[in-house]
């Protein structure tokens, strides 16, 4: 690791914290994230590296935990490390099962490779699992027992807070709310099924849906944008463009939809939505909270709040140890 | 209560059994029952009566109790009255919250009347959630963590058991799987919403789509028929007919689809189906577990296994007796 590459925040790390602090990793296809973590969810550094997935798993984690050591630096009553990884991966053995963002990942040990570098007990989540645990331990999701966490950018991930605690599911995996089938037979999903969630409402699949239509010959003013994406979409629709605006409205529908059905199947107190996607703010909100009072299930409907998640792109690293300090908690 | 309509199965209830008797007792719309179940799940007295629902809270609760003193006869060591009730109820409270199908059950403070009347300790369960209790303690689901169940019969209902534990919602009433959307936009559903799983392939819309397509004058054998229903619809299909057929198998990609959703989501060891309409047996099976075996994502479609629920008529008071296992246990 060069040091050109890391970007350490300006805070030097308290030497401890009333609660302890625990060290939050995030590895995802593009960059690597450290972060040291109090108890309250306060970050006190952070630091974060490009991936680098072409160099092989031995060598990302030796990055990782150099990474890692750096953050640390002379930080005392660290009660732990844990890891948010794209997945699959399994948080009962913490390792790593080829996901697809991390090409070569071939049931990667990772619990073990990095409990034997850096002398801590370490916790390794799926990162959608740990952002859901981060947004419910720190940010819009404080004091709910029962909440559905959507993050809507390239893909959309999530999951689900019931009765008090994280759903992993048999596999120790966690769920995948992105891949509840809103259209039957629809759109081709990059899990293989069709007409998931996430082929209708990701960032990448609104550019795509839109850049369909204009490579039929529909008249738009995004026939003139280089870089489509969702927000330029979003733009063109509050602008009044009909080929945006109709494309904005399939999305906050189907959307709306889903989250009507898991309002229905949860019966949570929150419904809360992250991701690039959700940059578009009440564009995105007002519609969906529309459909949820109109056609969720009473009582669901009438004590659910739609909010935006607070934490932003830091929300891997104090989900990861947010996982942490419930365990070790516990 | 007349003895004429009071059914007790033969055998006298057992004075005692290991790990002491629960009573299951089961609200519909159309019939109350109550049953002695053991700890092991067996019943040792059941009986079952008209609900009336007419004659008001009161006097059904009062025939209720009567019902209920009768199976307990001279039975010892009984833990506890699990009551399973058609939603909305809250089972933190014990109160029915005007479920749909219990006219002029407003606020009725179940729990509370069952428990002055019995002398003993009360919970009221959302009639599925107790359906899926007893599915997974005593049925189709033994020895799971995670279990998706669906009862699909008049409506479709059901319950989620996540790591060990089943899901409730805020609310205590439990989640409605029988409202996710399957089609956006798509059929009435008798919740209010467009759409649901209910409204394609409860028993009830079996027979309605097949209906309505008579009636736009398609040809069918089904034309013949006097009382149509899905067992019906999944014979003719069978036997070669055309639009039974086609209803049919728009019936099983919906349910399969959903099934596939919900396996995303959970990633369940099982997912258990129940309810009149899966007397259809392998005709209704095959298609969903073909559809969860190339749809439904790794690693929890390799996982997960779909089979019939076995408990039959009696899941409503096994269940609610399980319920009261549970608790008395823990």
């Amino acid at each position: 690791m060069t040091n050109t590459d890391l970007s350490v925040a300006g805070l030097v790390p308290s030497v401890t914290a009333p609660g302890g602090l625990a060290l939050g990793l995030d590895i995802g296809g593009t960059k690597l994230a450290a972060g040291l973590v109090t108890a309250d969810g306060d970050v006190r550094a952070f630091a974060t590296v490009p991936t680098r997935v072409t160099e092989g798993p031995e060598r990302v984690v030796r990055r990782l935990c150099a990474l890692a050591a750096e953050v640390l630096a002379d930080a005392a009553d660290v009660r732990g490390v844990g890891i948010g990884c794209c997945g699959p991966v399994n948080a009962h053995t913490g390792v790593v099962h080829a996901p697809p963002n991390l090409t070569g990942w071939q049931d990667v040990p990772l619990a073990d490779m990095v409990a034997a570098a850096l002398d801590l007990p370490v916790y390794v989540e799926n990162d959608a699992t740990a952002a859901t645990v981060g947004e419910w331990r720190f940010g819009a999701g404080r004091g709910a027992t029962d909440m559905v966490y959507l993050t809507i950018s390239t893909g959309v991930g999530g999951g689900i807070v019931a009765g008090g605690t994280v759903l992993r599911g048999s596999s120790g995996n966690g769920g995948e709310p992105g891949h509840v089938v809103v259209v039957p037979d629809g759109r081709r999903c990059g899990c293989g099924s069709f007409g998931c969630l996430e082929a209708y409402v990701s960032g990448t699949a609104i550019a795509n849906r839109a850049r369909e239509r204009l490579a039929a010959g529909e008249a738009s003013v995004l026939a003139d944008v280089p870089a489509l994406t969702a927000e330029v979409v979003a733009g063109a629709a509050g602008a009044g463009d009909q080929l945006a605006g109709e494309v904005w409205r399939e999305t906050t529908d189907l959307l709306g939809s889903a989250v009507v059905g898991f309002v229905n199947l949860f019966e949570p107190q929150l419904v809360v939505l992250g991701g690039g996607v959700t940059r578009t703010g009440e564009q995105l909100l007002a519609p969906v909270r529309a459909r949820v009072r109109t056609l969720a299930m009473r009582p669901a409907a009438a004590a659910v709040e739609v909010r935006l998640a607070t934490l932003g792109a830091r929300v891997g690293v104090v989900g990861a140890a947010a996982v942490v300090h419930a365990r070790t908690l516990a």
